[in-house]
């Protein structure tokens, strides 16, 4: 492979020089190269490896950069990136300083647009297309590439309907593999498998309905096919929509027959497929497990508990009450908007229903929190996963602006729990019944306790907790990041922990304000410590309160600066913020310095 | 009429009483009264007028309230208010403490889910029909009414979406009338179009594809028929959906001819229909239609320069560029996600992007915000139309947690203008290039200058203002509320008044802080005023400022307390949450009186 033929490509004008025969063999070497790098740099695998060939036909056809391409979501970009000038890179994928693991503006010109949440694509390219009109380049060609699980979100639609009544030149590519992270759910999903069988007209179907031109299904991993219907397509003017089938880890036979575990599998042996799993075995369980379960368990003793996630079972290891209890469990597919009001439709009814959204992506269903549950004072429990920031996966996802966006809406408490028990002990609190709506948000990954499983113990609503007694300095964490808190505590010596206090905020909203009066008393000083924004987060809510007070000690915060996190591990990302146990303890000891009189 | 039909019904029980052969009469009746008390007490006409046999043939046929009804949007909800108990107190309809102009879930057990924003009603009632099923409540029917400007947005879609793989015992009405407040658009509505003329199959149409049970069209104005097919489809088990055709504003001449401007038309005629228009000569103009006519004339100079609404040309005024650019201004309908993406996409080619939102609509393309506009730091400019409080639609429509939820976005500037004058000017600025995002908000209504059409002026990126120069404490506002600053001011007997100073912070971000740090040298005591939620807002921007200064002045705020403000008169509502001209001069005062020490 060293002296193949994807070694001399540094950008498609380099692929365009290959015969088309040569493009199979290309697409070998490049599905060896994804498989190479990802098994040890981890990623995402499964969605690259089912678009080599559409990858290679879009680059080999169309004009890119000056063609415009985009990636919806961008799990599958990275044989873009390969061919576009980051092969030699491309091992530093999802570092730190290293290239994205999405597609990125600023990364490329190949990257006509930065996508991670699903479902844009189609909008961003006709805004696109729409201005090339206007600026007279009528030859330029718009391609969007969306899979069957993102087409199905409501903003892929509103992008379609406003696609049918265009004159734009546009090309939709779907790329059918039937599953997006989980098997893809819904109607739309079923009538495009049956149009696959043949059971539905491929003329006067539901695209044709919108008034895109359709064509196929075809098999797009036969590149002469492929690239005999992009040149057609090419010539032709306005709204296309060509309808492809892949498969999901094409190539990887693992991969292929386990399409959800190998979407981003972590390390693996690229000879044989086989995971290399670590033990959990000596490790404190995920936040998302300790959900699952707790959840199972409590909605086997309760019938009106309902879990609803959009299109994240395995992530959200909602999954766990789905298979015992697939009638209250429900899967609605990439539907942020839908999931929260669906949940608020139910709670209407006497449900007790938890809607687990990823933050970053419960930013989708905003309106309807305010509009759909908090308006209306609908007991709906929001599970908010990944809340904070999530590593690898970087700026598009990390989740941490909900403490500010919703911290403002009337009727919502807001809550983040110190470590998994006590986010088993809220699960367990709120199920027996909460007069008004509550978001729960906690972390992507391991708490810090294995034994975890306690008997149900319910948690005094709107309190605080003092975790340490000291003397001059009152240092407030909300959530998981109070662990953190405890690790810089240890660093400093014992004579300045001493003097330094720490209080775990569980409640953002409400606040415990006689905790906070006492807390005034206590220490001329509190600092504010939090894995969300600083502007207009929990830091802020204890500022809003100490303002009001006669007595205020002098306030200091720390949180995620108002700027976007790049993306990295978690611990490295903390660093850059400021909120690293180092960064913390640096930060106390500062506080303790006596300031000098300006 | 005082004898007639409609004055024996209290209850939808009673009318369950009536012949079938009675209820034309019932609706000629039950549409004169809405015409009688609209005309005088204003609110919204044409929608209500177009489903009066639709309001009756529902409560005539199912069971009410046990069977569960959902108006989406709520605008055509008139005549169900009417027939479900608030007959006799609908002449308070949208007043403060009087009736809401929407469903409302505590207003009565007939309002089955609280509606304003769009396209809510099919994932509620979904919701529903899940848990009575659960509960084996397998008779209860659950209907929502669906307009067909509702039914293009993507959350309705994927509330369809899920509803075709769903055995709930749901009836969808869609009440295709090919107008929501501004004529429908996009390729839905054309399809439905055909098929109303008949052109595209009943049968496999795009409904059936989703696989939901089609009826229909049926004309939604002839009462025998109406109850024949819903008696029909209550029978029948599982998602159903029948399609209507109405006339908005039936009944009324005007209002059928002119249905845009008799969707709300203010006082009008009873007896000829005709508006009782008010002079606007000696009024300031509307913001609206300076940002309207201010654009048109800058679009004129920059063929760059495009304008985007979701489905508000006429309230937004962008509809004057539409009728003079068509191919530069777009309605896009009901999409405020798919607005945001496509002004990202257009920006990215080089256009200057207005894209129009009302603050309460711009919470659902939240996400699309952040993730591809702010992220990006592509040079979209939001026009946030409606901030603060808007009146008598309450609640559901008030634009007051902007600045909470933008001012936590990296890259995105936040700007309010004290007047139309300074909203002019700032167009006219960020029309000459900007290297980021920025969202312009600005209230409902007009303004304060007859004299508003000055020559273009840029204004100072970043910089605050002083109107008014104190001693002892300084009012810091932003945008139009400055003008009841001032007015509070003038209120204030001389020698308090010469304590006070009055700066405008057009810019909530960035922070003019050079003027933040003369202000804290030169004052006591800073009071921020706004007409946004005081979690998070600008006050609270101000207070961030400060606490992290070595100077710091006492803080006081105003702006809009964590409660939901219900419906009013906008000059009630501000005296409601305390930041009223004669509030704001209260709290001034007693920010003057020496406090005692404690």
């Amino acid at each position: 492979m060293i002296n193949g033929l994807l070694q001399k490509i540094q950008n498609p004008a380099d692929l365009r020089r290959l015969k088309s025969e040569q493009l199979p063999e290309l697409a070998t070497e490049l599905r060896n190269f994804i498989i190479d790098v990802v098994s040890v740099k981890e990623g995402h695998l499964g969605a690259s490896l089912g678009v080599v060939e559409l990858t290679i036909a879009l680059h080999y056809v169309f004009e890119t950069p000056d063609d415009l391409l985009i990636w919806d979501v961008g799990h599958q970009a990275y044989g873009h990136k390969i061919l576009t000038g980051r092969r030699s890179i491309f091992n530093t994928n999802r570092q730190l300083d290293g290239i994205s693991g999405f597609p990125k503006r600023e990364e490329s010109i190949y990257d006509a647009f930065g996508t991670g949440h699903a479902s844009t694509s189609i909008s961003a390219i006709l805004g696109m297309a729409i201005a090339s009109g206007l600026k007279g380049e009528h030859e330029k060609q718009h391609i969007a590439v969306i899979g069957d699980a993102s087409i199905a979100s409501g903003m892929a639609f509103e992008g379609l309907n406003h696609l049918g009544v265009s004159a734009a030149n546009v090309l939709i590519i779907l790329n059918d593999n039937a599953i997006g992270i989980d098997p893809s759910v819904g109607a739309l999903k079923n009538y495009l498998t049956q149009v696959k069988d043949g059971k539905n007209p491929k003329q006067n179907n539901i695209i044709e309905a919108l008034n895109i031109r359709y064509s196929g299904p075809i098999d797009g991993h036969d590149l002469p096919k492929l690239l005999k219907e992009l040149r057609r397509l090419k010539k032709i003017k306005g709204p296309k929509f060509l309808h492809i089938i892949t498969t999901k880890g094409k190539g990887l036979k693992q991969a292929e027959e386990d399409q959800v575990r190998y979407h981003a599998p972590g390390k693996f042996d690229k000879s044989t497929g086989q995971l290399l799993i670590k033990s959990d075995e000596l490790q404190p369980p995920k936040y998302q497990d300790v959900f699952g379960e707790t959840l199972l368990e409590l909605a086997l003793q309760n019938e009106k508990i309902i879990g609803i996630t959009p299109a994240m079972p395995t992530g959200s290891s909602l999954k766990i009450m789905m298979d015992v209890l697939p009638d209250r469990a429900f899967d609605v597919g990439i539907a942020e908007q839908h999931a929260v009001t669906l949940s608020a439709g139910m709670a209407t009814q006497g449900m007790v229903v938890f809607c687990n959204i990823y933050s970053t992506f419960l930013q989708r269903a905003y309106d309807q929190i305010i509009h759909d549950v908090a308006l209306q004072n609908l007991p709906v429990i929001f599970c908010l996963d990944r809340a904070g920031l999530v590593g690898e996966d970087g700026a598009t996802h990390h989740g941490v602006f909900d403490l500010a966006y919703l911290r403002c809406i009337p009727n919502l408490c807001v809550f983040a729990p110190l470590d998994e028990i006590e986010l088993r002990q809220m699960l367990y609190t709120v199920s027996l019944g909460i007069s008004g709506p509550i978001a729960i948000r906690y972390p992507r990954g391991r708490g810090v306790h294995k034994d975890w499983k306690k008997s149900f113990q319910k948690i005094d609503f709107g309190k605080a907790k003092c975790l340490q007694s000291g003397s001059e300095i009152a240092v407030l964490s909300t959530g998981h990041i109070g662990n953190s808190v405890k690790k810089a505590l240890a660093y400093l010596p014992e004579k300045d922990r001493k003097k330094v206090s720490h209080y775990h905020f569980g409640f953002v909203k409400p606040l415990d304000e006689e905790t906070l009066i006492e807390i005034a008393l206590k220490h001329k000083t509190v600092l504010t410590v939090e894995d969300g924004c600083l502007a207009g987060g929990f830091g802020s809510a204890i500022m809003e309160f100490y303002v009001s007070q006669v007595l205020q000690p002098t306030i200091e915060r720390l949180g995620i600066p108002d700027v976007f996190i790049p993306h990295g591990s978690i611990e490295e990302l903390q660093d850059l913020a400021g909120i690293s146990p180092k960064k913390i303890a640096e930060k106390i000891k500062v506080s303790l310095t006596p300031h000098l009189i300006v």
